[in-house]
This record gives C-alpha cells, sequence and structure tokens, in this order.
C-alpha cells in the first residue's frame, strides 16, 4: 500500500476500504506522509467524495490517532452535545445542569477556541474562583458525585483533525460535507461519550447557510455516530440571528441562569429543551422526546436544574452565590444603549456583524494568545419580527474602552435591518435528525 | 490576489485568467508558493480540467519561467521536432540530416534523461570523439554552416516544468491532457524553434495507449503552439511495437546511417519523412507534404543527408568515416541469438518489456548518476504479423555480461506473442493534427 496508490485511487472515484483509510491517516498524523500528498488527495476527496462508509471509517481512524478518553470509571450512560457554532450559543450552560439533575452524567471536555467570545470554560470563569483545570480524578469523582463537570482540553484528542483541518484552512479543501463531518465527529468519538446530540445551526449566521447543507452534514453525522455504535441525534436549529438576547461571557452566563430560573428568552429555552430530550431519549432515561421535554420542564419549575448549576459551580471552586443572584457577576463599566435610526420591523440581524462587535469589544479571541475580558458583551433588545420605533433601544453594548465601544457599535448598527413590512419570525427548530430519518418540526 | 482563492476557483470549475496562471507559476518557481498547495491546485486541474486558452497560457508561463533560447543569429526559419517517446525511436538521427540537406537550420537542444536507452545525445557518443557540449557561439556557428548541430542542454529550461513534473510524479497528478501537453510544449518553446512537429506515439508501448487519447494530446499541443503563433504540427505515429529493429545506441545510430543510406527499415524512414516533410511545410519549404517527401526522397537517392551526417559528425569532433563505413561502430562481444519456441506469426511485441530488456543489458539509465553502454541492444529480426519457425531467430542480444544477458533474454522472451492465425500489422502513421483539423492518414 503506498499514498500515490491511494490518491490515485480517489481521484478515479474509487472507494477506499478501512485498512487503506488508515494507513493514510496514520502515515499523516506520524509524518511519514508529506502535506503536499495530503492536499492532493484532501481535494480529490473534495471533487470526488466519499461515502459515508468511508466516512465513518475516516472519522474512526482520527479518533484513534490520539488519546482516546476512557470515562469507563464514571456510573450510567454518559451523555454529549456538540454545536457547529454560533452567535449566543449557550446552550451547554442550560443542558448540562438540565441533565444533571435529572441524574444522567454529563463529563464535558471543553477548548478555548477563537470566535466572537470565548468558549463554555471561559464563560464558566465568570464565577469567580472557578477552575477548569481539575485532575482526571477529581474530574471523575466530581461527575460521579454531582453528575456534572466541564473542564478544559488537556489530552491530546484527535491530533491527526488538527494536522489536516490545519492544511485545508489553506488549500480550499474545507467545504466538504465529509471532511467537516469527520473533523467534529472525530473530536466527539475520543472523548468518549456514549450519545451523541448534535446541534446543526442553519441561516445565515451559521457555517451552513443553507437548510439543505445542514441536513446533509447533520446526516453525515448521525451516519457515522452510528457506524461507531453510539446513538447519535442531530437537531438543526435556527442561527438567521443570535440565540438568547446576551452575546459575551459574563452576559450569557447570567443568561443561561436565567433560564434555569424559567426567566430565560424563549428561543433559548426552547433549543436547550430539545437538545437535552434526545440526550435522554439517547440514554433510554425517556420512551420520547416528548418524556424528556416534560422532565426537563419539570427541572427548571421546581429549580432542581438550578441547584445543580449552583452544586457545579461550588464543586469547581466558583461562589454559588452568584448563581442565585446573577447581578453579582460582574459587567463593564461603559453601558451604551444603540438607538434605532428609523421606524420598522426587524426585517434581518447580521448575525456575523454581532459577533464581530463582541469581538471588537474584547469578548473573544483573534488569536491563541489574545486574553478575553470577560465582563464586556451585548445584550439585543430587538430581534427579528419585533415592531421599533426611531430611537428606541435595538441592543445595549457593555465595553471597558470607548474607543472599542465606537467601533463595536458601527458593526452593530450595521446588523440591524429595519423595514416598514413585518417579517416573519424564523422557526427556533427545524428538524430533527436520527438514524431512522429525519423528524420535521416545522 | 493570492493562491488559496485561485485552487478555490479552479475546485469550483472557473477558468483562470493570464494573469492567474502567471501569479501560479511565478509563486511555485520561486518557492513563494508550498509544494502543498501546488499538489491541490493540480488535482483540481485533473478532475475539472483546464480550457485550451488556461493550458496555453500555462504553458506559456512555464516556458518564461527559466532562461529562453535566442536562435535570432541563427538564418532562417528554425525547425524542431519533439517525441512523446517510444522504443527504438532514432528519428532525429535520420530526420537532422535530411532537413539540413535541403538547407533548414536544425539548432537541437537534447536532454540525457532517464529511460530504456540514452538520449540523442548519449547516441551520438557512439561515434568516437563526437561532443555534445559546445559553446553558445559554437553551436550557432555550426548551425549557420552547416545547419545541423546537437548539444546538450546546459541552459535552465522551463524551470517551472521541472518542479511541476517532480509534485505530480508523487501525487498521482500525471495523467491530464492540459498538464502532459503543456510540460512538453513550455520545453520547446522555451528552446526557440520557430516550427514545431511532435511525433505524438500511440499504442501498447506508447505514453498514450489509445489512439482517442494520442489525438486528444495531440490536439491540445497544437493548440498551444498555435495560440503561441509558432506553425506546430503532431503526426500520430505507431507504437505497437520498436520502430525499426534497432534498440540501443550504438546499433540505432547504424541504423540511422543505414536508413540516410536508403536501406533503412521502412517504418523509420516512413515515419521520419512524415514528420520532416511537415518541417519542411511548417517553414514554408514546401507547399505541400507530399511534395516534401518527394524531396526528402531525393535526399536519400543522392546520399546529400548521408554527407550532411557525415559533415555533422565531423563538425562535433567525430570521426565522419564511421558514417561510411557504419560497421566500425563499437558493438557489445557477447551476440546471442533469441529463438522461437514455437511455429506460427508475431500477433503482438510487449514493447515495454523490450525497452526493459534494453536498460537490463545497460543500455540506458535508471537514475540520473547510471552508466550507459551504448555497445549493447536487441536487434528484432521477426516484427508484427511475421511468420516464424521454431528454432528461428526472434532477435539477437548485444551483451557484455552474461548474468544481464540472461535477465534480459527473459524479458525478451515474454515480449514476443506468437500465434497460429496471421495478425494485420498496424499502420506507421495514423494521422496528422494541424491547426486547422486532423489529417487521416489510415
Amino acid at each position: 500500500m503506498n499514498m500515490y496508490e491511494l490518491i490515485n485511487k480517489k481521484k478515479n472515484k474509487g472507494e477506499l476500504s478501512k485498512e487503506e483509510i488508515e494507513f493514510i491517516i496514520e502515515g499523516y498524523t506520524k509524518g511519514d506522509i508529506p502535506d503536499y500528498q495530503m492536499s492532493a488527495f484532501l481535494m480529490a476527496v473534495c471533487l470526488n467524495h466519499m461515502t459515508h462508509e468511508e466516512t465513518a471509517n475516516l472519522t474512526i481512524a482520527m479518533a484513534n490517532s490520539g488519546d482516546l478518553l476512557d470515562l469507563s470509571e464514571i456510573e450510567g450512560v454518559k451523555v454529549d452535545k456538540h454545536s457547529t457554532g454560533g452567535v449566543g450559543d449557550k446552550t451547554s450552560l442550560v443542558l448540562g445542569p438540565m441533565v444533571a439533575a435529572l441524574g444522567l452524567p454529563v463529563a464535558k471536555m471543553s477548548g478555548r477556541g477563537l470566535g466572537h467570545t470565548g468558549g463554555t470554560i471561559d464563560k464558566l470563569e465568570s464565577f469567580p474562583g472557578f477552575s477548569t483545570s481539575l485532575s482526571t480524578e477529581q474530574f471523575i469523582e466530581n461527575v460521579n458525585k454531582i453528575k456534572l463537570a466541564i473542564v478544559g482540553q488537556t489530552y491530546n484528542l484527535a491530533p491527526a483533525d488538527k494536522k489536516i483541518y490545519a492544511l485545508r484552512d489553506v488549500t480550499a479543501t474545507v467545504d466538504n460535507i465529509s471532511l467537516i463531518a469527520s473533523s467534529i465527529m472525530s473530536k466527539k468519538l475520543a472523548s468518549g461519550a456514549d450519545v451523541i446530540v448534535l446541534d446543526v445551526k442553519t441561516g445565515s449566521g451559521a457555517f451552513m447557510k443553507s437548510y439543505e447543507d445542514s441536513l446533509a452534514l447533520a446526516n453525515e453525522m448521525v451516519q457515522i455516530g452510528t457506524l461507531a455504535n453510539k446513538p447519535t441525534y442531530a437537531v438543526i436549529t435556527d442561527m438567521n440571528q443570535p440565540l438568547g438576547r446576551a452575546v459575551g461571557n459574563a452576559l450569557e452566563v447570567k443568561e443561561a441562569i436565567e433560564t434555569l430560573n424559567g426567566q430565560g428568552p424563549e428561543d433559548l429555552l426552547e433549543v436547550s429543551i430539545a437538545l437535552t430530550s434526545y440526550m435522554l431519549l439517547g440514554a433510554g432515561r425517556v420512551k420520547s422526546a416528548k418524556e424528556g421535554k416534560d422532565l426537563l420542564l419539570e427541572t427548571i419549575r421546581n429549580k432542581s436544574a438550578l441547584d445543580k448549576m449552583a452544586q457545579f459551580v461550588n464543586a469547581q471552586g466558583g461562589d454559588s452565590e452568584f448563581v442565585y443572584n446573577p447581578g453579582l457577576l460582574k459587567l463593564a463599566s461603559i453601558k451604551y444603549d444603540l438607538k434605532s435610526p428609523s421606524d420598522g420591523y426587524i426585517s434581518e440581524i447580521r448575525t456575523d456583524e454581532v459577533g464581530m462587535a463582541s469581538l471588537l469589544l474584547g469578548g473573544g479571541r483573534v488569536t491563541k494568545d489574545s486574553k478575553i475580558d470577560l465582563s464586556v458583551g451585548i445584550f439585543i433588545h430587538k430581534k427579528l419580527g419585533d415592531k421599533v420605533s426611531k430611537g428606541e433601544t435595538l441592543a445595549t453594548l457593555y465595553a471597558n474602552d470607548d474607543n472599542k465601544r465606537r467601533e463595536a457599535k458601527k458593526r452593530l448598527l450595521n446588523a440591524f435591518i429595519i423595514n416598514k413590512e413585518k417579517a416573519a419570525r424564523p422557526p427556533y427548530i427545524y428538524s430533527v435528525v436520527t438514524k431512522d430519518g429525519v423528524i420535521k418540526i416545522v
């Protein structure tokens, strides 16, 4: 077996065997296969595609290229969720406590990454004293005891993915469903969960703009999970505007707490509930998503999810007082209301511009070494379909630097498109992809 | 402009402009564009193809990547020929003297390269004293005086092609018509000829096995030449068996001399005459290929081509006595007759195996540093369609080492397929591609 023949096979629309794919991934991870061969191969994959089976084998080979997290010491069915990414996406902070409140273990490993806000572990650092660097023993003990722990990624998970992703990024081989799906799923498989629920965002602010592309990606990932013998569901959710109203680290934590307290925005609650109900279904905890939804709403009504959040924050060194009184969370000192320039209805929110405004305020990372300001962000008052009068507040900016505030304001003003006619509000959830097919929600 | 965008454009079936192609070739030659981007681009070209215009622009950009030979000091229309390569191909040794005898200048620069025999300049070194390393001044003076000079390639011609070829060779991006055609034509354009005649081999022993592929390559190269404003013709000739009977360096020189003396094999003569008549046509020396053919046959009848060969060998330091008495050329000491194992007709000659036998005898180069034995080779007695009796000689091997002779004999025996029924002899020439269309010969 040699790489030349395998490139040639894919170039001629051949189907690669499991062994051939393992040869490629092992060779490339070790450095035996040079970048220039891998990039030719990736281009052939982009243009000639991979079958579902090839994609699953690629994913498993990438998952096996580094450490495999062993969660066997954790009792019960471990459930995990992954989002393809969007603005204002704080569902992890809502669903973790809900699932744990129902007794299912959530052992989450989360990256910091680049973006318009920090990752989940950055956000959690808004709680003074909160630590995301637990030892493996402490991590497992916490999950066994309180059913919820979230730590930073210290393991070498799926290094093949990291290397391939960097190469795809400079060789115009990013936009292939098999390569995107295997990149996401290889890390999920390596991180040891038994049940995987995927939040596939769709819309102008998502990686996949069209519903068809989102569905294709969702399908591919569910097929991978299924071929890897893990119950896997993908919920396709809206990203034509930020999720909820808060964008920024402390602001998002605050909104998540409000949601657990029964006072959160409807879209965030609905999306979180939908994702979580499939976690329960996958774990065999309920017989239907509907049954899951009822159980989950009860964790909010009876405050058990909120209490779980407090318990979790406390267990990782944070002050649980902040959970019961989120007004304590530190927000930036400059509070600026962005006023509407005209009368009308919000017909479009350029989600990317909202994200960029948050990044300009200092809420996210441009490079790996950027320092995040957890206290800055944006609170959105007007969302799609809302009526607005000239001079009314569209959004509030939280800034610590007036120059940054001015820059961010320009981007944010640009984000709101106001029209005379009322536009329909997009649905929160479009459909759910299961191994047996697609369940249409709208 | 950046390479990522250009890879992406070709990946999305876009057509690249002249400037974009120049950017790629300049950047890659200089080392600004890394191998891994170039190989992704080449794979996209293989799968999404290039238009004729893109291919011509690629070729011109590669030709311009290094030295451009300036032959302006040579009087008259400079003509050149290139063959896509085959076994027993010694047409350069026949057509050079014929063209020069008619007063047209042939200024040939030839590589050594790898293969089953040496290149033209290796073969010419069979003449004791012959030198292929002339100064540029001497080279030009010789052409002006006797109309024929052949030297080794000392210039840095089309370095982009060299670099791209090496990359294609390891990334399974060899078999694309645009890339093959531009590789050949870039060197031809850089070497300064005014008229280009291409010998495109077709058949089991050729790079292009099928007539359709050979025609496509011929077409592409003629289009490139035409777009570069050089009269260009491609003659599609047979390579289902070696051309002529001699394979090996001194043996081929001997056969070329015999041909110039009117005693050569019919196929070699016909192919050489066809190629040369289009050189004359392209140079405006004749009004039709037919007129050219008559003139050329006359150079053989009146021995002017043979005399020109003697003059040429003499001008480059060789002993012209060998031209009038080719029996003086040194052949290997072991002469072995390969006998037919059965009665029948030659129905197939595995040309590649004949080439391999020559290489095993030491007649060609495996690596750039291999030393060639000019005296070894194979003389083929029986060709396609010939009747043969058991025990009759199929071919004679010329060897200097009995172990090598034994190895070569095995390969050679394997090359001859003998059948009870007589098979038709393939034609020598299939068609000629001109800028105005294809002239069918058979």
